[in-house]
């Protein structure tokens, strides 16, 4: 059997994701989900002029000369709060005291802070003459009416929550954070903490792909393991799809044949296939749409540092797809290898890697096999060598993966 | 009042917040803790000589000078899968046939892939001769008992949960995610999505700082938005301060006086402090601890920029702190002005600006006061500007804080 290309089996998935339909979020839900529509201002912002500072609202014109050696001192007719609701008004000679944030006063032109002044309440001695609209915040001096806010594709983050809700919107059309259930199999899975006995291995896919899933911005669920049973797998997969946005199995999908209990159940539906892909590790690969809802799903090969390597690869970029995002979170880095790697022939090999402070060097940890998990644990970036390439000497410089 | 610098407030921060109290957790609840002690191997990983393909346990010595012209056929004693516990055994001239991962037989000192084979199962052709140990991983190769897989201080991400889970720690010691509880005050707001009349304004704060706890980290509640009684805020939060590891609150400490209902609920306990913090935006200031268990609660400003300037500069070093990380996530970073900026003398200001894709250069944006969110969720990082500058020129290297 012939291996894939890294970059045709990647191009095939994208070809395939289609992003999730957008739906009315409330704000409160909406953080981690990407706006599927642009996100404008109805109303100006803020939607009414009013106090930058506690003081009090004044007719600037009533000030002039003001100065701590020629104070000069207002009556104060009564107080706005932030949250009042009723029309105040200065009239000339006169001040109204003013909280921050409160609606300014019919006929004032000028709030002055109450540092400025006595704090008085019957009257306030001034001794500072304000500016025209000193600390006055205008209606409309942050967005007007019809104002894009935020672009279509945007991903909602503290901040962009923060404008759309203090603009008013209290749902948002988006593309939610993609439900993603994940689901390891195998004879050999004992859940960690048990008792072990030889030939049988503590299951770390489900609870490693699950958190990986939840880094990229996921709802994750993450399933019982299952036995070799294909019946039970199929069942079980097809259950789960239908309550998920994405699926992901590992274990299963090596080359060796009845064993491989995720490709006897699949395999026989007929749209999932499975493939050799040239890359090292994460050479056996599995993708297709599963279930009434066409719900994709990855079958990753078992061993975790494949399977992790793959999650990277395709699953985060089909997970960024179903929210209409651009595949890939950033442009490739690049980096100095500090010391030698050899890769083999023909397949494009992912090495994990410590990025420096600077991000300019990169050095490849020791124990690279794919059941090595423990190098994992301590790469912070996967070290590219490409498919023609089988030696690469300190000083070269390669692309690098940032890892989550 | 005098102003207390933006150093002197955040020392005071760091010197009183105590880190959470380590507990142990399900491995499936882990993601996002920190480990509160070295977590060591407790038994070699792999934890059995096991095969790295799907193929054929051998002993090489009898497939000395095997190839492709003078293949050499073994008898197949069975087969051995991924999950077997029992020990089988490869006797001299003979094979077992072997899958990924399963355990090597006795006698076995190499396995050759299928793929240099007929794939036979009574008996197997091999065309090519395997090295000594070929395709075997041998236990312990990975970790061996009481090599350190991961140091006190890890926070746990999907890597870090797998290599645990693979080396079998069902629980682990950590300090779990942060518990925060977010409250915003005030009677001027009213719900996102609501109708608005003059004088009020849509809350945000409550939905931006809860994203921006969640981003740090942190399991975030958000409490239903209080006005201004100071009864109902002072038993709200005392509530709050029973069931979260941190509290936040918005509004009601600006310097006017008796409209600032968290200063005046607060105050009386004598707990939390509020003073000026010579920074812009965000001076009005609060912190304490609070209730029989001395939560920390921070107190923030009610203008959505404030707030959300504090809570990066002083609320997430907190929260790291909890889970006994160092305050801040990363070394300061640098970059050059792309424009010339002013700022205020004797405060240390805080200006929204957008990193260029190389890192290198920074652009401050327009619409800096502190109640105009529009260009906060435009904003990646904070321009820094020290306290005694009042202007730089464009090309000046300044400091930038990244944003969530």
């Amino acid at each position: 059997m012939d291996m894939q290309p890294v970059d045709s089996y990647l191009r095939e998935i994208i070809a395939t994701i289609r992003p999730l339909r957008p739906a009315q979020l409330p704000i409160a839900e909406a953080d981690g989900a990407v706006l599927a529509a642009d996100a404008s201002a109805a109303w100006p912002l803020p939607s009414f002029d009013n106090s930058a500072m506690d003081g009090y609202a004044v007719r600037a014109a009533d000030l002039t000369g003001a100065s701590a050696d020629h104070p000069v001192t207002l009556p104060v007719d009564g107080e706005v709060a932030a949250g009042d609701t009723g029309q105040h008004a200065v009239a000339p000679g006169r001040c109204v005291r003013i909280m921050t944030g409160a609606l300014l006063p019919d006929g004032a032109d000028a709030v002055v802070p109450v540092e400025w002044t006595d704090a008085g309440t019957q009257t306030v001695r001034i001794s500072q003459e304000p500016k025209l609209g000193n600390a006055i915040r205008r209606a409309g001096d942050d967005a007007s009416p019809g104002d894009l806010l935020l672009p279509a594709g945007t991903r909602l983050g503290p901040a962009q929550i923060g404008v759309l809700a203090a603009a008013g919107h209290g749902v948002v059309l988006t593309r939610r954070r993609p439900r993603v259930t994940v689901i390891s199999t195998g004879n050999e899975l004992a859940e960690p903490g048990s008792p072990l006995v030889p030939g049988r291995i503590w299951d770390s896919n489900s609870y490693m792909l699950a958190a990986a899933a939840r880094a990229a911005g996921c709802e994750t669920t993450r399933h019982q393991t299952l036995g070799d049973e294909p019946e039970l797998v199929l069942a079980s997969v097809e259950q789960a799809a239908a309550a998920s946005d994405l699926l992901v199995t590992s274990g299963g999908v090596s080359m060796g044949g009845e064993h491989d209990v995720v490709k006897a159940a699949l395999t026989k539906l007929g749209t999932v296939t499975f493939r050799k892909v040239a890359m090292q590790p994460g050479m056996p690969q599995g993708f297709g749409l599963i279930g009434p809802a066409a719900t994709p799903i990855f079958t990753l090969p078992g061993n975790p540092v494949s399977a992790f390597v793959s999650f990277r690869l395709f699953v985060e970029p089909a997970i960024r797809l179903l929210q209409d995002l651009p595949p890939q979170r950033q442009a490739a880095r690049r980096a100095t290898l500090a010391e030698s790697v050899r890769s083999p022939e023909n397949k494009r090999s992912f090495l994990r890697g410590v990025l420096s402070d600077s991000g300019a060097e990169v050095t490849p940890l020791t124990g690279q096999s794919s059941h090595q998990i423990a190098s994992l644990a301590r790469a912070t970036v996967l070290i590219v060598i490409p498919e023609q390439v089988t030696s690469l000497a300190a000083g070269e410089v390669v692309e690098v993966l940032e890892l989550p």
